[in-house]
Order: C-alpha cells, then structure tokens, then sequence
C-alpha cells in the first residue's frame, strides 16, 4: 500500500515513478489558459489568511460545502474568515474520492510545508500556520507563480480591456514570468445577451471605430485582436454553451447584427447564423496571426435562478450540458477551414460523453505540417480530476496522438492552483507506465520521458511559439 | 486468485477486507425503493418450488433466456415449472459476465445454503434441495425480509391504492420491519395514456373529491398525498420516460386538464405544460411534508409491440432511452427550487451517459443545510452491476461527496433480491479501499468504516428520517 | 513487467495465457465484415513495396501522420514510395497509445518475423527486409489469408456488382477459403444523394427489370437479393449515419420514391419515410432467406469539404456523429419484426456512448430458438482498440449474453488486418480471466476455453450457418 499522498503519489509502478521523478518534475510550466487577475500579479498581492487565499472565490470548495450541509452563512455569508475556514475543515475529510481532497492536501504540502490531514481536529493550527506564513515574505502573488517554475501564464480578457497590467508586467525586470492576455470575445457573439449593447458602446470606446454597422463592428473586433496580439496574445477563448452552426451570408448576418443593436432579441436561427459569421471572420484573423483558437463547448450555466441572481455568475451554480455537438462542430471548423485554413484549435467539452467524438473529430482538420495543428484539449472543470484525466488521455490516445498533446491548463481563479500540474503529470506518467508494464509500448525510459517532457512543457512551448 | 465467490467475493485487497468483514457486513437494509407486494409480505406469502419464486416474474431472467435461444414456451409459456427450471438452469453457465450469474448463486448462498454451481448437471438436485426448504418453515416472505437483516421497505404504490395491507403491517406486533408505502403518481401525470381518464375516476372515488376541474384534481391528488403521510410514506417516485420541461401557467394547464378529461389527446407541448406544472405542485407538497421526490430518467419500455400486447408492461421488452435532459431537469428543478424550495430529491437515469450531467447538475441545488439533500441516485436497474455501479461512485466521487450518498436499494419484485445489497457494499469497501491502495485517501480505518457504515445505513436512515 | 509485445502480449494473468494458447490462438477466422477487394483476391495481387501493402490505402495511418505534422505530399501525394514509407516510420515512435503502434508491429512480427521497433533508424532495413519477401513467393493476398487460418472471407458489395469473382473463386480448387459477398444497398436508400437516378439505371440494366416505379425498384432490389443469395451472401449491411424513422404507407413511400427519381430532392422527413419503408420491404426478404442483416450507425462522413473533393471518400475525413438512436432504432426493429419477424441482425455504433443503448435494446427483440439472433457488434472503427473493445464487451455482458457473441471482423481493406483478430483474441481472453481473478467467474478453464472457442469462431459459425 502507498502511504497517503507521498512521493509516489498516484505513481502505478517503477516505470511510472521513473518517468515523474526523472522527466516530468523539473519541467516548467506553461499555464496557457487561466483565470488569474493580472492586476494582482502586477500588484504581488498579498493575503490576510487563508480564508482568503482558499475560499473567497473558489466554487468549487463552495459547492461540496454546500452538498455536506454547511449552511451559506458559512460559504459566502456574514460568517468571519475563521469560521468559514472551520466550515471547510470539517467538510473536507468528506469529500474523499473527490479532487478536492487530493489538491486541498497538495496545496498544503507544497506551499506551506504542511503534512497533516485537515480536518476539524487540525484546522486550528493550520489557520495558524498558514496565516503567519503568508503575513511572511515570499507568500505574494508572483512568490506562488515562480516557486511553481511557471514559465508563461495565459489569463483571460475581455476585448475591451486596457491590457493595463499586462503592458506594466512586461516593464517588469524582476519578475520573469510572461503574463500573456487571452482574447476572450464572448460577449461580441451573445447578441441575445442583456449586456450586447453596452459592450458594443465599450468597444467602440477602447478601439476608436465609430460602431453603426456589422462592417464596422468587425473592425473595431479586428483592431482589438491586432492590439491583443501586439502586447503577446497567442490564444483566443471562447464559451460555446451550446454547438450551433446555420449557413448564412455576411448580407444576413449584418442585418441581424443591426437589429440586435436596436435593442431587439434575435430568433435562435438567427443568433447561429450571426455567431457563424462572426466565427469566421475571427478564425481568419487568428489563422493569420498564428493564434490558437479555444472553444469550451456543453457548459449549462446558472442554473439556480434564486441563487444566481443572490450571487451572479461562477458562483457555484453550474454544470454539464448535453446537446449533440458533432454536425454544428464540423461544419463550422470546416467553414474556417475553408475559408482561410483553421488556425491552431483547441477544442474542450465539459461533458465527457463528447471525448470519442473530439478525438475523431480533430482528425479531420489536421495537417499542414503543424503537429497536432488540432488538440482534443485536457479534462475540463468538472473533469479535471484523475478518472476525467485517464478517459481524455485514453480517447485522445485511441483516436489521436497522444505525444503530440499540449498538456494542462489550470483554469483557475488561485494562485495555489499549479498544484493540479504535478497532479496531472502523476497521471501522465502513470498512463505510459501502465502501456509499458501491458507490454503494449516498449521500456525505452528516455524515449517515453522525451515523450513525457512534451506533454509537460515542450510541446505547448512549440505549439504557441512562446520564445523562451 | 480468489475463489468463486468466497467470504472475499469482489474485495480488492486487505483495505477492502476489512471494511467489509468488519463494518458493512452488520449494518442493517433500508430498501427505500422496491417493488415488493405488501399483500405478500402481510400474508408472508410461501413459494411451492424455485421456480416460482425465481422465474414467474423476473424479466431479468427472462431477457437471458430468450438471448439463450430458449423458446418463449420454456420462459413464460405452457411449460411446467421443472422445465423452466431446468431452462433457466441450461442458461445459467451462459450468463458468466452478467450480474445475473453472481445475484443467482448468492442467492442460492445466504438463503438455501447451496453452493454449488447452478448448470444443467446440477438442477435436478438443487430443485429438489431448494423446494424442500421453501416448502418447510421459515421460508415465507417475512423470512427472507428478516434473515436480511431489512428494517425499512418502501413498496411502489399507486395514489388510488387503499394500503390496505401497509395499515394492516403497521398492527403486526410479531414482524419489526417497517414497511412503507411510496406515492407513484405516473398515471396522474400520464394525461395522454389510454388510462387516464379511468384513473381520474379512480381518484375521484377513493380520495372522495369531485373531480371536474384541475383545482379539484389537485385537491384529491393532495389528500392522497397527505393520507400516504399518514400511513409514513417518505417518498415519492416518478417515471420520467423522456425529461421534460416546458413554462406554463395554472390557467394552461387547467385547460389542457380539462382537454383530456374529456377523453382528447393532447399535443406534446401541452403534455410538457400540464407535466411541469402538475410536478411544481407535487413538489411543493412533497417540500412541506418533508417527502424525498424521485426522478426515474430514460427509460424507454415497451419496444417489442407484439410481445407487449401478448404480455404486458414489465415482461422484458424494455431499454435504455438516450435524450438529453441537463436543460429541462435543470428548468424543473429551478421551478420546484423557486416556487417552494426543491423538497430532498434523488435523480436516477437508466442510460449512464447522464451519469456527470447529473452528479454536477446535482449540485447545482444542494443547500439548506441537509447534507447530500439532492442526491445522485444508485446505479438502476441495465446498470445494476458492477462496473454500472462503479460509474455512478466515480461520477458522484468527482462531482460531489460520495461520503453522503444514500446507497442502495433493490428495485425489485423478488424477496431474494436482498443480496444486491451485499454485492453493492463489497463494491463500495472496494472502491474506497483502491483509493487508499493508490495513497489517494489516508489509511484511517475507522474513519473510512464510519464512512461505509453511512453509505450502508447510516446515510439513508438520516436521509428520509426513518424512527429506527 | 511484460516485454513489449511478447507471447504474452495483453494478457493479465495465468488464466488469459492458458485461454488464448489453448483455446483460441489455433482457432480459424470467419471475417464476416471486411473491405477486401475479391478481384485483389482472385487474381492473388502483389505488393511491390511496403508502402503499397501499408500505405496506399490506409486513412487510420494517414491520419496520424496529418496529425504528426507530415505533409500531405508525402501522405497521399507526389512523394516517392520510400520517403512516404520513412514518414510513416517517423511516425510510428509517436503514435504510443494507438491501437495502430500495435497493429503495425504484430504484422510486422505475423507476416515478415520482424521484432525490431519500426522508427527512423530501423526504417531503411525493414523497407529492404519486407521488400525483398513481398518479392518472394508466397506473400499474395491469398497467402496472407491462408496463413491466417481463414475460413470464410465476406467482402462488401453494392446490389448491382456482377459479383464475377465471387463466381470465379468458387470454381477454384486451390483455395479453400470461402469468399463470399455482402449486400450493401445503400445507394438504394440515399434517395438524396445525386448518385441515386444514375445507380437506379445501374440497377435496371444488370436486374433486367424495367424501373417506372417503386414497385419495380423493389422486385429489382429483391432479383438482387436472391442473386447474392445464390452466390453464397448470408449478410447484408447498411451505412445508417444518423438513425432514422417516420410512419409511413407503401404508397407514400412510393410517391417519395417517384419524385426522386425524377431528380427531386425530398425533405427530410420524406426520405425517413422513403428509408423505413425500404428497410422493412428490405429486412423482411433477409428474413425469408435467412441473411443477417447489418446496420453501421452514427458516422459522420466527409468533414473536410476541401480534402473530401479533393481525395473522395475513405481518405481519412470522417469521424464520430452524436445523434439519438434509441427511439428510431427501437421503432425500425418494431416495424420489422411486427412485419415479419425479424431477421438475425447486428447492430454497429460508432459512438460509444451507445453501446449501452444497443446492449440493452437488442434484448428487446430476442427470442425464437436462436442464441444471440439480435448482436451487439464488435467495437467499430475509431474503437477497435483495446479500451473499445473493453467497452462492448463490458456492456454486452452487463445486459447480455457475452458467451453468444459472434465476435471479430477486420471491416478493413488491408490483407494484413487478420492479425487484429489476434489482438481481439488476447481482450477476450483477458476479459474473461480478469473476472475468474476476480472470484466473479469460476475457474473452470474447459468449459471457458469453449466459451473463448465460441466467441472467436464457433458462434459465427453457427450464427451465419457456413458450411466448413
């Protein structure tokens, strides 16, 4: 038996315990798609206790808490910092089997140098112990980046922002860290969106385009792309809740594009044929510019009305949807393709059930010699645990070349999260083990750990064109 | 290698071993979903041979021997019981892979003491053995419900059912067993099944209220519900063939009632309409009386015509369904949420690819401070097996607090089906017992014994608020 | 740990050595599905290089070379022989993981004893090595099926093929093996596709019947029909990309039928009409002679615009489809098996998800006397891999019978694909004592050596009713 969550943590054999502690430990990281602010980089923050570090932000914590009783006072409410750090520890030893137990331990272990179990019993002195430390030195923002050897963070950012803080980290000589934006246009394709208007009057404000047509839209679209790519951006994102696709012509969709600006919803056929064209017209331009393209496709958010209009969004109330993505998926990648050539894709569904379908849809689009020019991209959110892991590895593997894949992402809110780097690097170590030990792939240990070494770092390296 | 089915059946390692053997194996049944007949129990009905108490209605049984070859003849037909032993017996070495080989010699096991193999060579014997027991004392319905060590039975009874034998159990002072009835109200629901209208008159008579509009039909749903409660029903269990979801109004659906009272069928989106808001009224009431609500999910039955016209609902002609459902089991379920707050609720799908759209959509809901109060349900009936089961804990375990799931029930119509209970816990000691092999979970035995001793008994009793 | 591709090669324990040594290796092939060309047969074709055998066809490895970032020109362009056979070498080291890393090696191990890992080094002597033998005598497409201990071979061919060398390879007396056609009709059933006037005159001309009318389309499919049966088909097989079914009449469907003919195309729900009614028309002569009939669901073909008009079908640009299946599915076997029962049929998805759809519907329809008549089809396409394969099995025998399936087919065009019987052999086996370790199967080798004996070739044996 393994003790708990030591050295050989999640390591199935010899060959796998080689592999992470010869090839895949001292690899850095490339955190290409996160949700960190780049204003607390910028700024180094700090934080009061724990509390704040763990549970101000994270839905996840919140909603085991929430499914372990834990009544909201103790989640988001009025309760003090202490006693919701108490609520958490005493939900956590009920959530063995969940990733939650595993990371919250991880993170303990690596950035504060703490072995014991949190639980009730334990909590207070590790409220203690943590607390003094980060009141210490080399417990800010950038402290828990570099200690991490994190080598390029991706946040994500609306067109409209002024990138402030990204154009003062470049200035930056004593932080090392490429802090790079993400495009992240979300609100330019949800015409049907309350905040449509609004934004439109943003980003006519922040590009400097007078905004009265769909031609002109596009522009001042086009103009925040190009001041993106020009502070280092090399990746869009975007949240397809739903795969859709219609045909239309840009005739059509700048009609609907103006009635939307009015003020007026659109029909749904309408919305598909307006994101359609808009997706083409943004897939050109980041096939031009060599960025990669991310799509979060099956996401079904908000749905606790009560509670989302209490909190708003990335509150905790949030799961998988499951509608059928294969024939708007392929159309609208064959439309870009046709078009003007895919730029570099990624492609991630929150719902598992949609693995197989990825993994054989990449396939259709690869080529031009750039390898895995499509990734079936890491376990998502809700996947990201070790058995989401195994199965996107396994399609990815089955379908596709796994040797070529990208690796990990964080998608977090916390700068404690590069803990889930080691935690997948564990796995991946552990899924070409277990090929060896089968017999099914050959015990060539520098081989595999060239292989391993890719996954980890250097394939994302190459695949963004990161200069390093 | 482990020998068939010994004392260590399906137990992975010493971890596992241990928390079988020394905390799952004592704890007590609570069955709170069955299909179990209270007559039967009340009158401890006795069976004159095997095959009556195995095969007269177990279209488990039956879907394997018509796999087999065998003639329908030998499974439901004119055959004598001896004959359809000795088919089901011929079928037997067949089925290894299918739970069905492990459920028919546990069964021989725990309650005829029988373990040889069951295959043709065998029967002739193990007839004569298992009909002399069943025909000598101490083998009625009551005996195998006790010997199981069962304290709580939930039957499956209709609105219009008078419960006759649930208040007559409730006198019984010589059988301590709780048996208990649930509300299924699907012919209420049903408003364009052919039984509609004769089940309306059914209510009217037996709850007393004349029924000519919606209002009065909900006033006699009602009084069936409260007169369920009065007799200490805990739960209510609905068949959702294909989720549905569509807004409405009272007046809406007051009309569409009416429509159908009067013998018309309704379209589909008046069928969607009059169920949702029939379901945000059941949901309230089953909210105030603090009622756990089941949802049934994709099931799709009665596939073969000929033989369901020959033989009726539950013979065997039934499968999985595979349409979505994250959109409108989140839109009824934020209803119910809205209107009244969701009262407990236990979602089950018959197809397993809504395994993660579930146990995430569950938490959309958890709250209130009742732990695990939305509860991912046990793997049902297609999936009421092994690797099924294994599913549906990894799913729960990512998503959710396992630790808090309610566990198992037996779904059945056979009073031997108790064992289902100890094949289900040996899988639970398992899985937590590969988590603590892998160092993912720490190797506290007590504390992981109290959490199997929870998912066992504990969790259920607290759950539905049994007196025990 | 296993040396990489050893005798033992995908065997877990004692138990899957003794049943694949023992019992299946020696086994025969029936490859009741493939792709093979009976011309390349009967005139017993040669390969000048490596590169024609592996590589001029073959759209899985073409695939993974796209996604290695090799240019099409040396895939499927002007690139000579050797440099497309040393971008596959380059490779071959990436695609770990890939059922193909095996698949490549176990014909290179089969067919040239060679054991050295293919990669860039050991590229140029392997290209001599199999050079030089497929030069030899004795390495034909007959010799590889001979050495490969088939029995029966079942082509795929479309209703007006002539079927000459099915006829000529019954005349010859030095070779043993039974080639036989398949009936695929579905240029009959894509009433949409502009192939279908020119293929009706197709079918005109070789039935001899005069086609005004869909009556005198259908008594042409049927002399079709009848004319493969005469030749030794037992089989037929149908492409459904997305499952489908409407209610219709003959003479709607007729009317369907005449307004394509004309050169119209038909709505959507006119062509589901058209299809149910053809596939019932269709289904019911199967029946009558005794055939098996095939239904392949859920691909989605020619996602490549661009590349599919450049290269045509089969070249690499198709993938999963995620539609429903479950209602149409259920409805269409109804239709048929109320019209005249149904015939033996086998039942294929691409998508995994759903396999537990198609383990669970086929139990509606068993019965009459015939074990296994309605089969769950071995892992398809993009999952004839080892966790694919796992999968069917896993639900075939969780809701049915594992011990009545009738096994591999290659579905390849490749003479040197039967070493993927082998590689499914080695899963069955390892299956099957996976569960004896367990104690979930006793350990009863006979008896599982004729239950492995079965799957491998006794089933379809029987299944098919070939004469051997």
């Amino acid at each position: 038996m393994q003790k708990f969550m030591n050295d050989n943590f999640l390591l199935k054999n010899e060959t796998a315990v080689t592999l992470y502690h010869d090839y895949a430990k001292q690899m850095p990281i490339i955190d290409y798609h996160c949700h960190l602010s780049p204003k607390e980089i910028y700024e180094n923050k700090t934080f009061k206790n724990i509390t704040e570090i763990w549970l101000y932000g994270d839905h996840y914590k919140w909603r085991l808490m929430r499914s372990n009783g834990i009544e909201e006072e103790f989640i988001t409410g009025s309760a003090s910092d202490y006693e919701k750090f108490m609520a958490w520890a005493r939900t956590v030893p009920m959530t063995i089997g969940n990733p939650l137990y595993n990371w919250t331990h991880l993170e303990l272990q690596r950035f504060f140098g703490i072995y014991d179990l949190l639980n009730e019993e334990s909590a207070p002195q590790i409220w203690e112990k943590v607390n003094a430390l980060l009141n210490s030195e080399g417990f800010g923002a950038r402290d828990f980046i570099s200690k991490s050897n994190v080598k390029v963070v991706c946040t994500t950012d609306d067109p409209t922002d002024s990138l402030e803080y990204h154009l003062k980290l470049k200035q930056e000589t004593n932080f090392a860290v490429k802090v790079l934006p993400s495009f992240r246009p979300d609100k330019a394709l949800e015409i049907n969106r309350d905040t449509f208007q609004q934004w439109t009057e943003m980003l006519q404000t922040v590009s400097g385009v007078s905004i009265d047509s769909y031609e002109n839209f596009l522009d001042a679209l086009e103009s925040r792309v190009r001041f993106f790519d020009s502070v280092g951006c090399k990746v869009s994102d975007h949240a397809i809740d739903q795969m859709m696709y219609a045909d239309t012509t840009k005739e059509e969709a700048a009609a609907i594009f103006k009635q939307a600006l009015q003020g007026s919803k659109v029909s749904i056929e309408d919305e598909k044929k307006y994101k359609t064209f808009t997706y083409k017209f943004l897939g050109k331009l980041y096939s031009e510019l060599g960025w990669a393209m991310q799509f979060h496709i099956n996401a079904l958010r908000n749905n606790n009305s009560r509670m989302f209009e209490a909190m708003g969004p990335d509150t905790g109330w949030d799961s998988i949807n499951d509608e059928s993505i294969a024939k708007p998926l392929s159309k609208l990648l064959n439309l870009i393709e046709q078009e003007s050539g895919l730029p570099k894709t990624i492609i991630y569904s929150l719902n598992p059930n949609d693995n197989n379908t990825i993994a054989s849809m990449i396939g259709n689009f690869q080529g031009g010699g750039i390898p895995g020019k499509i990734q079936f991209g890491t376990a998502w959110w809700f996947n990201d645990n070790k058995d989401g892991m195994i199965e996107q590895m396994k399609s990815l593997s089955n379908m596709g070349l796994f040797s070529r894949f990208i690796g990990m992402l964080t998608d977090s809110r916390s700068f404690l999260s590069y803990t889930r780097h080691e935690y997948f690097r564990r796995i991946v170590c552990s899924q070409i083990a277990e090929w060896v030990e089968n017999g099914e792939v050959p015990d060539n240990i520098e081989f595999l750990g060239s292989i391993v070494q890719g996954i980890c770092y250097q394939n994302a390296k190459e695949y963004f064109g990161f200069e390093l």
